[in-house]
């Protein structure tokens, strides 16, 4: 095992007066924020608060960038065309890093949201538009997607653009046989138990593996694990993952 | 003569489809472009354009930063609170950083919008909170403000912060013997007559002065000159200035 | 007591995925619902959402108009013109009656918010605007501001619209000798205490008076008491006044 | 002929301080105003202008709702659930008439805008839902849609809602043998010569047909002609067809 699982989670996806998440309490448990950048959730405050609860606990933050949607919090598809995703991504990644800096913090990576996440997965062109918005900005940025069984192809996209990846895989999630997650219209496809989250989470760093929903095993080469913070049972989902990794990379786990 | 007298013109005020201001035209007769940065105007594409329009020219460019209101074009003072001021000035900052610095231009100064600029220059609470803002993201970043006869306040607030400042003063508007504006409620506070407007640009170029309403004449530190660039005539008067500017520089105006 | 003191509660303040309020618990509890049209909060889907609410519970709706400030919650003054102000509050009203309307309910009074309805109270030129929105649109509308010891100043201006006015108090707020609210910032302002919160709410109802700071009475004219449902102990403190009321009212008091 | 072809065009698209559109100069020269509500364009003060501008022109006003996207002018589809978009018609017709209302003049149809538009005329659940948000506001308001040579789906669709429909044609648009207009993209698919964009009109109103890009032509049963006000050519277009239209109805064509 050359290197660790990480965990990364949404944060600062309050807005004004309006609270998400419960970010005091995950930020120490996790090691990467994906911090919003006010254009599915937060402000130029919330940015700031977050910055600084992700300085103190030692957290390393991304950028998490949206489509412009509040209302919709960034998760309706939007027919914007590839240049207006350049720009959009280098405004956002702009703007946290602009906060960050004022704290002597570095914005380390980047992960769309929502939306724009899901249109980047799936179309090529947005896909292009995300890294030529990162690149062009920091090419030393990684941008942040989703593992599968096969990246070769996102792979060779990204080195188009000279563009670090990281990919991710979901603890909570159920995969199929090509790694791919399970829509959750699909009933079993969100799991709920928390053994079975942390189980997960555990054959990941340790296998690189999944278990998908017939029972086989799919093989992730994953960097990072996404968690949440949204409520108290998520949060100590994520206090059991931490705690089960701990024990793993600390050698005491056999 | 040591220092020249730059002229600095907002641009990028477009928003979305909608257009203001003849940028195109404006921007090569300018030294420094305040680029409006997504809160009383512009978005990141237009934002993407200008920054493209001044790196062409070789013009200088700032952040142009304000009250989130759109609808209102940043003119309505709100009551926002100082720490408030300092991200949302650290939020656009890093904002327009972000686009220039995908295109290899770099923000080189800083200058408030409308009313968030009023009240920086009445309220110290404003003037302290932006300048923790721009300091805190960059020391190196002067924040243009607007020049009077006695700047030793403002300059001794900066100081606090160890903040630059540059100081402008304005061709079209009437002063008083203090050096403040004129009203624009005043009858005759605005000028619209070219001779004039190109006379108290020389006049403050060549002479540091501007004369008053009331014929006297009042001494301005002034290093640079705003300038508009809302309409044919205005561009127009630019353009004589630039020129009487030039001849004046190369040393041909006597 | 030839009037019943009616309860009156801001409501629909959530945004998108933002919750505020427990709206579900406090609609049965009050009469009248102030319901918040997108300036500072709500969405078409929660206005929906909360319409419908209330027509289950049977509650009157009115509309909440807000300046334009979501991020800051419509609590920031901003210096709109008065006519900005006439049409705000008649986009706002329609808004809400359009929804309403759909669901076959009325939208029957309108309530400022935070700083609109501040300013109101203490700027004339403000009240006059919010009384020609409402009255313009339909003057059958009464308008609800807050109950001093002296209401003829706002009654009297009133009347040049031939407005139909209510007024308010506050059952959980400090109130000196003129009848004005005792600013937050004066320790004792806000009463916590649910004793006191529903003391105050029933002499208001019997007596039409309130004790001041000083431990004097002032008389006030109040036809709604103002309660609040942010969380679930001002939702028990609601209950309390309810049942006092109610109480009250069925002549069982005695 | 037993009823006149009548002229609409999408006005009030101003926003803040950014003007789109000559509406003063065609206002007079059309029948049927689409007026924007806020969410693709114009405010409060924008809506009272241009339905004050309406009414003096005795032209009729509709709401011409949008998808909320200001930046992107309402032309991007966002993937909206149906339930969002019957309250979104709402919240958006109430607010019109709200205005409206307020200056005596009466909403009397809705055309949506943009990628609502083409949405709705694409995909049946959001033309259910588009029905349902206007008849349950009010039954009697017709939903302006686009002709083709069979509608007699988007017809049943309506009954369904007991809905009033308007067809609309487009002067400058080609046309294939379905009466869909050719996409932007194919040459030859937007006319810009007035005379044949006159032509089109008058065949249109005369014969109820045009003629496709093949030759051939289809009949179209259209109520209203889709006319634009943007610049001084498309204005000038307008006055030509308008005079056609006259002379024709005056019965003198002949």
């Amino acid at each position: 095992m050359d290197r660790k699982l990480l965990l990364n989670c949404d944060m600062g996806e309050s807005f004004g007066l309006w609270n998400m998440g419960l970010d005091e309490q995950v930020m120490p448990l996790v090691d990467m924020a994906n911090i919003a950048c006010g254009f599915h959730a937060s402000d130029p405050v919330t940015m700031t608060r977050t910055v600084l609860l992700a300085k103190h606990a030692g957290t390393r933050i991304g950028a998490h960038p949206s489509y412009p949607d509040l209302v919709g919090f960034g998760r309706r598809s939007m027919q914007c065309h590839p240049q207006e995703v350049v720009s959009m991504i280098q405004y956002q990644l702009g703007a946290l890093d602009g906060i960050a800096r004022a704290h002597d913090v570095k914005v380390s990576y980047i992960k769309p949201h929502g939306a724009l996440y899901n249109d980047m997965m799936q179309d090529h062109d947005m896909l292009r538009a995300v890294l030529e918005g990162v690149t062009r900005y920091d090419r030393s940025l990684p941008l942040m997607l989703m593992a599968t069984a096969d990246n070769t192809v996102v792979s060779s996209i990204a080195e188009e653009f000279g563009a670090l990846l990281m990919f991710e895989a979901f603890a909570d999630r159920a995969y199929d046989e090509r790694g791919f997650l399970v829509p959750r219209s699909v009933v079993g496809s969100v799991y709920h138990d928390e053994a079975r989250i942390v189980e997960q989470s555990l054959r990941l760093a340790r296998e690189g593996v999944v278990e998908t929903l017939d029972g086989t095993t799919v093989a992730l080469a994953a960097d990072t694990l996404c968690v949440h913070g949204d409520n108290a049972e998520s949060v100590q989902a994520v206090q059991h993952i931490r705690a089960a990794l701990d024990q793993l990379y600390s050698g005491t786990d056999a």
